[in-house]
């Protein structure tokens, strides 16, 4: 029973910081791609999409990001220039011939998932990552859903990493179970959402679904709900938080890439990898979901600045409040 | 914009108290009943049911409780001696000839929705519900899941009430809507699920389908989302408690009047209705239909004690802090 200081800190202390000098490297290797996306509210074709890309641009307003991914020679590359302007290196970014990884889904009015209509792989179909000399000392890595054999590959090519997180999908639950099992062996954490562990675990219960998790490596397991929030387990305890109850859901597509950037770049930022930290992550990774599913593709990822995450963190904080009053 | 004392309380200060002189008594209109349950894990036959027993069960561990409901005369009536033991006062049970409401309901392998496989309404059909002359000045009042026609007449019965919350279904949003619009004018507080709320407000977005239940009476909204949590939406404000992350569910019947049961009981002993008193009232609730679900009928809830309850409501504590460490 230890008994650390309570209250450490007034409740409306910041709980984000920008980009400092102190912030340390993250790594992502992942998608980079074209959406097209319907929504009940509008349409967007050809727009910025994949997994690398949501995760950049969410952790770039915390950390620098490291991208490694591929791209066809038809990728309109100026998109990418924000990114850049935000300190993202696509240094890892190669340019092979062929078409770019284009995804077509669309969202029926509960926005709750996407059907998709149309995925072409593309140059994606032979991605076998390099991460660059210069990459290699990460100390934060994010392994996007991409396959499980990649992942592995990917992290015989890093050095020192202090924490290694990777996302997965039905789709290598099935495919690449060995690979996965062996992936969870060598990952810090791993995000799923609550199917996905039912389908990896074959538990109906989510807390013996992330039991179960836990056994086989990482020391946190993410269970991301959509809008009924999402889980951190570990061994010793489980942290939850909320979706924010958005007025206006516009495109979900993203929310998940986007929460993990939040949530690595917050410990990158921080570089404090204790439960608490931990904890708020998740709530930073929270607050970059729910804004990224404000507007199609990362624009309101973009536009956003230190202020308004910090407000939406605060929002947060209201939301959960019982134990004593916050400032309205 | 004003700023109350901050951590007024250290954060594992009890916050649940047992029944006592101060507390105000509860009035619940509600079904007592027999259920017969087929989950996953067993089978129950003819065990204590009804929103009414349920309510009973769990407001019972904080403030005395008056119940107003109807039996048959083939009622096992010495069944409901332990809640009498409990200050469960029945003077509002009327025993009518013929036979009790019965229900008989299935859930299957994921608990989320019970599947009914017979109701027998019996003497609940012709269920008029007369308030005794001790019953009719209780300041807390909670209108059960019964026709909203009846919750308009226990109204017109009550002459001094503090606060007023109902429950009601999809059968009523259906077939009784211009009653339960005229109900919504005449209480505090409503409880809903989240389909229920899509129902009744024709929204598909549950900010929009709060404000517009707010907008027409009730100044406070509680959206039930079953294992993942509950809403209370004002017209400042919103506050959320997560469902806690059970590892045996064993019967959800009951969890949504045993909430109810929690929430109230616990404004009725502490007679604070401010913002922050009924925050915790959901976190109190929530707790109660926590324990609701582990056993068949309301055999936790006659079991738990009230360092049960405070424990696990110091686990909600830890389950969403994040702004300092708590005890573990």
């Amino acid at each position: 029973m230890n008994s650390p200081a309570r209250h450490d800190r007034p409740a409306d202390a910041p709980l984000v910081h920008p980009v400092h000098d102190a912030a340390a490297k993250v790594l992502v290797v992942g998608s980079v791609a074209l959406d097209s996306v319907e929504t009940p509210f509008g349409r967007a074709d050809d727009v910025l999409g994949g997994s690398g890309t949501y995760f950049a641009s969410s952790a770039s307003h915390f950390a620098p990001v490291q991208v490694v991914g591929v791209v066809g020679d038809d990728y309109p590359i100026e998109k990418l220039e924000p990114l850049r302007e935000r300190g993202v290196d696509f240094a890892g970014l190669e340019r092979a011939s062929g078409t770019s990884f284009r995804w077509r889904g669309r969202y029926r009015h509960d926005l709750n998932s996407a059907e998709t209509l149309e995925t072409h792989l593309g140059v994606f179909s032979h991605f076998a990552p390099k991460i660059p000399e210069q990459f290699r000392n990460a100390p934060f890595v994010f392994l996007a859903n991409i396959d499980p054999r990649l992942q592995l590959q990917v992290l015989d090519q890093v050095t020192a990493p202090k924490l290694v997180a990777c996302d997965t999908m039905n789709f290598w639950i099935e495919s690449r179970r060995p690979e996965l099992i062996e992936l969870l062996g060598r990952v810090d954490l791993i995000t799923l959402n609550d199917g996905e562990v039912r389908q990896l675990t074959e538990k109906a219960n989510l807390v013996h679904g992330a039991k179960w998790i836990l056994d086989r490596g990482p020391k946190h397991v993410i269970i991301k709900k959509g809008e009924h929030g999402a889980f951190m387990f570990t061994k010793e305890s489980v942290f939850f938080a909320p979706a924010y109850p958005l007025e206006s859901v516009f495109d979900p597509t993203g929310a998940g890439d986007s929460f993990a950037g939040g949530f690595i770049g917050h410990l990158a930022s921080t570089n404090d990898l204790s439960d608490l930290s931990m904890r708020r992550a998740v709530v930073v990774g929270s607050a970059m979901g729910s804004f990224a599913v404000e507007k199609f593709s990362n624009a309101r990822l973009l536009e956003i600045g230190h202020d308004d995450i910090e407000r939406r963190v605060q929002e947060f904080r209201q939301l959960v409040a019982f134990d004593a009053e916050l400032r309205t």
